[in-house]
């Protein structure tokens, strides 16, 4: 998705990984706390695919739009990004998530509100909309974050003609992946989401955090492992 | 949709047909398995379209995106695919569906937990969400299936000037299908996701599959003879 | 959006149109009729909204992808079609409506169920959602007709450089027109879905179908003489 | 976004924005006024993207497509667009909100009905849907309007190669935005449209605008000036 020949300083790169997984934050946690209950699930799947949809529009060009570590790791592991960048690329985008956490913390404050974070976080047993277990769940994250990787790893193939659609599937395909997932772990594959609501969401979640650390990792890892091997380097 | 001039071996293309509707029946299974319940109907045909819409911009230079036996059926019948392809693709389309099922299968047997395949199974009479007889149903699969191939024939035509919006085309009319069709049978058009559900939707779904495999194959087989003198060689 | 130097021969375009139509009819009454009742309006929004976005990439660049009497008079008042073209196109436009009528009557008699195609016909006072009267629904339908032939005339204006985002516009604006328009008349803004739902909506629907014949078509026609005027011909 | 060489008159592009504010409003409004009583929030905030979405791509060539003061604002803030643009599209997005405003009076009239305008118009306290307080709302209109005008401003930067999908990108970060701001203060993040709302929304809503003229000017200007400093020159 490059639009220049040299690519962005990495500060730069940074600073664009910050503000994507910000706005998806922004969106996917906005809509929880927010408007889904009094609208249902639904809005949330759509605020989280359209925030990374338009901020991959916006600033994908610059760091190639991942605003996930699991797809930061996946990009790794599939040769797309360099392995130098997975530990800055990972400290901005949990930046960005909470970024994201303490301007709603800030709303809650400005109204004498408390915001229940722990509702929105990610979580298993109790904490899961439907009471999936740990072992469930562990396995739907992994999974699901795979399936989001591989579909990343595809669009943004090197000589791809649909290079121009990437963002728009990306983001697209994680409306359809929460579309699964909301009601078994509240969805994560994504680590910097899940850390932005636990920081804030009360023991339990941060009890079971590590969950949504693991898991998507895995997935992400296992989607660049897997990748080249399955759909090839031709494309 | 290629986007290098060798084809991909089969092997390869194989693997897109698995994996392409591994993810059709994960989204649209996953989503009417946990999503709906709460959330309505709604999600389950977004969930449907945006697998297929993403999917084909993953995968679909590789194998074609059919990621269901009735478009490659009606594909092979309009001479844009190789019939020699036909039973290697349905193979592929209905291990990636079994996959999925074997997905969830798997996340409920986690968490001691039965899902109800059954009811997200497709059928008719009892079986069918507002209780439309066999007979409605075979008409309407055949129908809604005819639609769907005759709209992907026309969106990947060669010469089309629009060939990078095909998979958006494609995925969203499979939206506007489900928006009609699930209260009518759960929606099929694909006897992939069909036998996903009905393997484990007990018996009432595996007596009723035969009608979900036949109405849609019929559909694109239709779709496939009459595109060419309905619409033309030129486009 | 035409894909090749000679324009499609008269019949071909006339079975597009036909073929859109019928699309544009199946999604937005079979999701009134089926979809609807448990769901809420949203999702008849959005299938009209997708069949004609869908659609137009299939066949719009064999017959321009109008699939509606007030667009084809808009067109050709703002000098994009031919008059010529008009009268057959109109023919071809309620013929796909009916066929798309008859399609879901069909399912109704094998099953037995009678259609209740008097509720998703438009209409005003007693047979508007929200009790408009004539005179709002004349102006409203006047208006949104307009908007809609506007960005219409906008989005395929010669020279665009995003010529192949002129169906998903299409497509869109009318799903925005029916989240507007459907408490206030069901939302028509097409004289051939009208006709389509009233030829068996009852004596009422019958009686109150020349509004959504007139006013489409005036809403049209102002769009197209106005269109040059206010936007240029450069586009 | 522009398609030829020569920008147009400043006349057209004041026409442009006058009728992509009134697409704009038209939608956001008529969705609140008549479809989400029965249908909740989600069609307002996809009525209100979409109408951004399909203007753009009808009118934006014309004038850019900011259908927004706080747009405009930032756009000459980051050197997008002359200062002394400012003034002339901020009149003419403010008559464009205005003319769908009367245009629902109209339909009011014509029925004998009263519509709450001011259960549509932005406020806070008693007049934010979840009771938020000025503080929050200042800070939220703020936030929001930047996140949006930011991704404005990266998706029209120079040497995209995506630049087709810049209205997309655009009514798509407009809805999602509205899927975190509806249930804070019924969004605004633009003064063209509270101004339309609060001029018949009663003595509240107007005591209450001076915020939704502020706040999403502030976050405009805002972005403007940070965003060659966060994201460069060269995109």
């Amino acid at each position: 998705m490059a639009d220049s020949s040299a690519p962005a300083s990495l500060v730069r790169r940074l600073i664009a990984e910050t503000f994507g997984t910000y706005v998806l934050v922004f969106g996917v946690i906005g809509a929880a706390l927010f408007f889904a209950p009094d609208n249902g699930a639904l809005p949330v799947a759509l605020a989280v695919g359209l925030a990374v949809l338009t901020a991959a529009y916006a600033v994908g060009s610059i760091s190639g739009g991942h605003f996930n570590p699991a797809v930061t790791l996946g990009a790794a592991a599939a040769g797309r990004a360099s392995w130098t960048d997975v530990l800055p690329y990972w400290i901005a985008q949990i930046v960005g998530g909470l970024l994201a956490t303490l301007t709603f913390g800030l709303f809650g404050v400005l109204s004498g509100k408390t915001l229940d974070f722990g509702a929105v976080s990610n979580g298993y047993d109790a904490h899961s909309p439907l009471g999936f277990s740990l072992g469930s769940v562990l396995v739907a994250e992994i999974v699901a974050t795979a399936v989001f990787v591989l579909i990343i790893l595809g669009v943004t193939a090197a000589g791809s003609t649909t290079a121009g659609f990437a963002p728009l599937a990306i983001g697209l395909s994680l409306t359809m992946v929460h579309l699964v997932m909301i009601p078994i772990s509240n969805s994560s594959v994504n680590p910097a989401r899940s850390i932005a609501t636990a920081v804030l969401g009360g023991p339990d979640a941060l009890a079971q955090l590590w969950v949504f650390l693991v898991a998507p990792l895995v997935g992400g890892l296992l989607a660049g492992v897997v990748y080249r091997p399955l759909f090839g380097g031709r494309k």
